[in-house]
């Protein structure tokens, strides 16, 4: 079958004849339709898997996929179920408390492993096997769309987390900023804007930009951090109560602390590498606590989350998802997927069709 | 009456004769048997209240008291009630939703004063007035402890706010690590032994030495933050899945996300001046998230944390406040009262007894 990949000491994506692969017990065999392209893919290429897959040199790269079940293997599947799969795997066969209960997302370094990330093939390939309990079961109708479930499940998990951080008292939220105008921060604005009175999004783009144009079509305020870094958005637009950070720009985080308004919680899910700078630590420590301020990360996320972000994806409107599908590529033709400037939203490639 | 007081550009208590206050509409008249003095009013000694009470060029200090109800003045309160009064009032008569739904813990600032802090007189004088839901009640048997309500509340609401935090998921934490090895860090970790497997207290204190001795005492293990900063302990004790922040050491909260355990949460009470310094904010930003990691501040205190404390008070061994109140004072000599060297752990003035 056909596979997109990444070979170790290599920096480009390429597409390789491999074996299809033979589902073992309790797996289905799944045929992909489509997979999406995020910034994790980007620095998957970039600097290579954390680890290979045990016995390769190369990762099938991609973990926003869906399909469909093609060998149901004994599985309660049906043949022509939709699914999108899940990204964490067992890494072994040692007990897994965190397997065990449905919440792999908050299994620690050793405890899992990553479908195209780290440790384990991804689905940008003609087809998959995953674990009955890896694969999330979505209505046919959504299926073009399905590849946008694992990232939406992404923000259904850190909205969850910073919202149980604030359920000790009673909060009325108003205002929410979302940091990063990619595909995800935009979908993420899109689910925050039924929640929220006004909901912003910050960027450093010239207009006219695509982006910017489906930040003010869904009714939000496009913020330009070259003019207005988030720490001075209270001044300019009074302080946000959630914050989410999906560039992995390592201030944001200390930043955002100061521009929350009192009690608001920064939500974040970008990563950084190790950057070294000055701050107010002073300053950042009693905001933090003389405006009851909390910063949470999460990573990853579980079945709960896809679950939620199916009935997401379906009340989201179809207009939004045209606009941020810039390119759809076959796997034999998939350099321009990966091509990251200002004109890609969201690059997608489709395997197969319904 | 007697009261104890700091005038405005001076930085030594000082004993006055004042007015005994009288109980306006919906207020009692409490007399003050006991008042606890911590780092707050050493602050406010040092640097003077933000603002002094209006029309006054002095503030009577102290906000962890006790007292008796000697005026019912048509509350529901009866006399010889023990009552431990809350810290935040009204700031003036304009609508405050934090306060008409019993979270003035949660109002930003100019939507409280803070008696004894910040705008608004405090309880160390022989009477004080405060409004009838301003005040909780307390057990007869505890009144002698009544003035570490207080205290034990500000630790009910960040250990609320951190669980909250956690909530999203199974969170079974086993290691907890409190930072100060003052009276309000050793009442914590007394908290917090009945809950984690391992309870740790950080101090900067050469043995032998009091604190260290109650952190033995509870089962804690005393860690030396000059062998073993907090950003190292994973290293020698393993990560920690709680950390509670009450020394103001504004490095702290960075080292936190590095001290706690994939899925932990720092709760921070303490504050601190401006102070800059480097970190690697990547490093922190990746931390956070890769290891679903939460940083949550939280100030004062609820009628609810109040209650809690109430039983947590009743569960608390007696020995361990025998050890904590090491001086106790009359109004007319206060001196020793706010000593604040490695001998001190609390102390108290004493107005009355029962």
């Amino acid at each position: 079958m056909h596979a997109i990949v990444v070979r170790r000491g290599e920096t480009e994506p390429e597409l390789i004849e491999t074996p299809r692969p033979e589902p073992a017990d309790g797996e289905a065999l799944v045929r992909i339709l489509r997979v999406g392209i995020d910034g994790t893919d980007h620095e998957v290429i970039e600097h290579g898997p954390e680890v290979f897959p045990p016995g390769d040199e190369h990762m099938i790269l991609g973990h926003e996929a869906v399909g469909v079940v093609e060998d149901t293997n004994g599985t309660d599947y049906q043949i022509g179920d939709i699914v999108v799969p899940t990204v964490r795997r067992r890494p072994d066969d040692e007990p897994n408390e965190y397997f065990d209960r449905d919440e792999p997302d908050m299994a620690p370094t050793g405890y899992h492993v990553e479908c195209g990330i780290s440790g384990a093939h991804g689905f940008m390939a003609e087809y998959i096997t995953a674990p009955e309990d890896r694969l999330v079961e979505i209505p046919r109708r959504l299926a073009e769309l399905g590849c946008f479930v694992e990232p939406i499940s992404i923000s259904e998990k850190a909205i969850e987390h910073a919202y149980a951080s604030r359920s000790a008292f009673d909060w009325s939220p108003e205002q929410a900023l979302v940091l990063g105008n990619g595909s995800l921060g935009l979908v993420t604005l899109a689910m925050l804007r039924q929640e929220f009175e006004e909901i912003y999004c910050l960027g450093r783009r010239d207009r006219p930009d695509p982006t910017i144009d489906v930040v003010e079509e869904l009714g939000g305020t496009y913020v330009d951090s070259r003019e207005t870094p988030v720490d001075e958005i209270p001044d300019v637009h009074g302080g946000m109560d959630f914050i989410y950070e999906a560039t992995g720009y390592a201030k944001h985080p200390i930043q955002s602390v100061h521009g929350l308004a009192p009690n608001g919680v920064a939500a974040l899910v970008g990563i950084s590498g190790p950057w070294e700078f000055e701050i107010d630590g002073g300053s950042l420590h009693t905001e933090l606590v003389v405006h009851n301020k909390a910063l949470v990360g999460t990573v990853n996320s579980n079945e709960r989350h896809f679950k939620r972000a199916i009935r997401t994806l379906r009340a989201l409107p179809e207009w939004l998802f045209e606009e941020l599908i810039t390119t759809v590529v076959t796997p034999e033709n998939v350099a321009p997927a990966f091509v990251d400037d200002d004109e890609q939203i969201k690059a997608v490639v489709e395997f197969d069709r319904l």
